[in-house]
């Protein structure tokens, strides 16, 4: 029963006979219904888009979907308090405020737990007591003068705080102290104003809160915890290896060795570029962790922070550097490939130095290899330096060949330096590259070594088993093999 | 009564004599003294120093000092309704919800007060009602399910809400909301198994929680507002201005044009190069804000981020350019002259054309001048390209002063292409630098100008002032010469 136009709708009638819907009507039903089944299509199609990506998202980072259960798990123990009588009638109706605290303060890291916590914690009692000291001033001035004195600090203690949060330092480690002090301040000096019992409800509040946050605390430190040192200390040395990675493919890449998998890795630098704010973020929050797994209390982050700055400053270098692929093209094949081996062996040398330094902040062990690694480095920017130096010879297009022999030296004229520029910016873009990490990175790795005391590297390989021994031995000479070779 | 050693310390006896303290306990006690002088003079230094850069801050940017007043203001308007009996009686017990939400919601601009104060009601509002409905639902199943369905609904929703924080869109724009929805959701969940009147208590708060917000909302727009898109706004071509003057004063230092002032201006790319998340920020609360001043609702913010991108890949080229600095005396003066005057027109001219894109996105005005100044950019390379064609010819070091006449070519020495490398890879990254300027900025300015439909420039000049016309005519006759120069 269908119609080049579609198909056709047709009502049964009383008599048994059927008859055909007119076309005008079935175009018009037919045109709502595609236009709803294509809007539906479209919603299901989104929204299905978004969980795939969602649950992509927690699949890449398992740690994610166990903070989400963590975060369920405390409310439900928070809410213990409400739904079971015994405990109801010893906490009282203030246990609201422990579960607002969960609710607020329950973050990612540990590191974001405790400094939200402690700094709930101490911004509630000073306001609390502050508030108390101020109400009782008040109070002993006539009760005319009461509601200004109390107004007027409020006035004052509120904009002064906000103001504070505009300095660096107290944005970074008490902002959100400044907001409940600001908050605990009001709400303790409105009440007082209001209610009678003031210290009972103080002293209700504050318990709540402890309450609050020691689940808070105690959830997120025994529970999978997210150190967010720990993801400091794992996101530098990625971003390193990124840089390394990158470095190796930019270069492949103008010497025409590219593949695939090199084309994808290419833009790996980018990452570093961006990490400034969650490095800052993480370094922050870890000063708040106590000593877990291989840091201690006061374990120098900052110096985290100056390996991200002195990374950062490498993948400015590979940037500009990426955008010399444009005119690789440019440049003639002999004189690529007179300068190829040495720029291959500096690239390759940085590269090792990188992902050395990255080992080193990794393991916190010194590397027995990392001199070895940074002369081999420097050797190379030699060499590299070297066959520049021999390049004007391959630039003179010799007219030896040519059977009229004249004196002039207006006949030997030279391939125009336009075409070997690319090249030329090139290496020296990789030069600059080999300088920072010299004169940046290794500064700050080591800086980072001697501060967090990382260990000494183990003494010369006492060999247990065969195995072992024959890599090392290997290992060896390929060095001494480099060294050869310089 | 001083020796040299410091003050003396004598007692008076009672018989009116005195006696001067031995000088071991002088010592001691001197040293005390010192030691706490020492202690109190540091301890008001630091705090001296801490408010001087305080006031500074605000100094630098009074609109900081007017947010902290209104704060100041909101809280006083807000606890109004705890000080005066009258609107006490009207609103309850719960107005302390309406000072919590004025301290928690007040933000620095408008579109961040806007993005919580919307969020806030939006996640109040939804999670109400489902708790309410949920609650209704556990009712009518069972006394002993109730909190069972409760927990678990509970459980889960805060889970997934907390999960979703995770993925970037709803963390930019709906952090907070999710917030709110997970604590609206178990307060009145938990509340309202312990509550009767949980509807009544609902309305209350919903109300406060309105209250606080309007007032936020109001006092944050009426009282010297701050636009999160004017800010931006304003942001974007003032670290476009600062790679301009960056690029003059590293160009300007290469050939050694530098002074005192230009040192200081060299580095004020790096200002563009950290803006990224402060750029992202005010972008995300801009998109909250009504229309104001010349920005409609829909105002296309996302681009003023494209053009911040496009202006920190210019930023990492004259990173990379600053770092030829250190080498530039290692090439030889002559060959330096050689390039100086197209090195130093390309810049002037690449940073014309910035300065350019800066006025049409502040004046929010399409440029007559601007294909003019990219016209005057690409000659610039030519001719720059040009001045490197002919480089080689001054490389070659010719021999026919000397007096043998010989044939061969080996008698062409070159100087060491080495010792103008510094130069050669400084004129490629500015002609990077002018390319990118190009290819990106110019087109992120150009498809903002589309988006936000930017004026037309004013039709020629109709002169009203001799003044003024006397200015235009010069500015026409430059800008003839420029061309005929080219």
């Amino acid at each position: 029963m269908a119609n080049k136009n579609g198909v056709e709708w047709s009502i049964r009638l009383g008599d048994g006979s059927s008859k055909v819907l007119e076309p005008e009507t079935k175009h018009g039903v037919m045109r709502l219904w595609d236009c709803l089944k294509g809007l539906v299509y479209r919603f299901v199609g989104r929204v299905w888009t978004f969980f795939k990506k969602a649950w992509d998202l927690g699949v890449d980072d398992p740690k994610k979907f166990f903070h989400c259960l963590k975060v369920g798990v405390a409310l439900l123990l928070v809410s213990l308090f409400y739904y079971f009588r015994p405990l109801y009638d010893g906490v009282g109706g203030s246990a609201i405020w422990a579960v607002m605290t969960v609710v607020v303060v329950f973050e990612y890291t540990v590191g974001g737990t405790l400094y939200k916590c402690l700094n709930r914690i101490c911004a509630t009692f000073l306001a609390g007591f502050l508030a108390l000291g101020i109400h009782w001033i008040a109070s002993h001035s006539g009760h005319q003068f009461e509601p200004y004195i109390m107004g007027i600090s409020l006035f004052l203690l509120a904009s002064a705080t906000t103001f504070s949060r505009f300095i660096p330092v107290v944005k970074a480690r008490y902002d959100y102290g400044c907001t409940i002090f600001i908050l605990t301040y009001s709400l303790v000096s409105i009440s007082g104003y209001r209610v009678e019992h003031l210290l009972h409800i103080a002293h209700e509040r504050v318990s709540t809160i402890i309450i609050g946050t020691c689940l808070c605390i105690i959830t997120s430190m025994v529970v999978f915890p997210v150190w967010a040192g720990l993801e400091l200390h794992l996101l530098i040395p990625r971003n390193m290896d990124k840089i390394a990675k990158s470095l190796d493919c930019c270069v492949a890449d103008f010497f025409g060795h590219d593949d695939e998998e090199s084309k994808k890795s290419l833009h790996g630098y980018k990452c570093a570029l961006n990490a400034k704010f969650s490095e800052e973020n993480m370094a922050n929050f870890a000063r708040w962790e106590p000593a877990h797994g291989r840091f201690n209390f006061r374990h120098p982050w900052k110096n985290y922070l100056k390996i991200g700055t002195s990374s950062r400053r490498c993948a400015y270098c590979i940037e500009t550097l990426t955008s010399c692929l444009d005119s690789k093209n440019q440049v003639p094949e002999s004189i690529k490939k007179h300068l190829e081996s040495a720029c291959m062996n500096l690239t390759t040398s940085s590269s090792n130095v990188i992902r050395e330094l990255a080992t080193v902040v990794s393991t916190m062990t010194k590397s027995r290899k990392i001199n070895m690694a940074i002369d081999d480095m420097k050797n190379a920017v030699l060499e590299l330096q070297n066959d520049l130096k021999t390049l004007p010879d391959l630039l003179i297009q010799r007219h030896d060949d040519k059977e009229e022999k004249q004196v002039a030296s207006s006949e030997v004229t030279m391939m125009p330096l336009i075409e070997v520029m690319p090249l030329v910016s090139f290496a020296s873009l990789l030069i600059e590259t080999a300088s920072r990490i010299e004169e940046n990175m290794v500064k700050t790795v080591e800086e980072l070594a001697e501060s967090a005391k990382f260990k000494q590297p183990e003494e010369d390989v006492k060999p247990k088993r065969n195995q072992t021994t024959n890599k090392i031995v290997l290992a060896d000479e390929e060095n001494m093999a480099v060294l050869q070779r310089v």
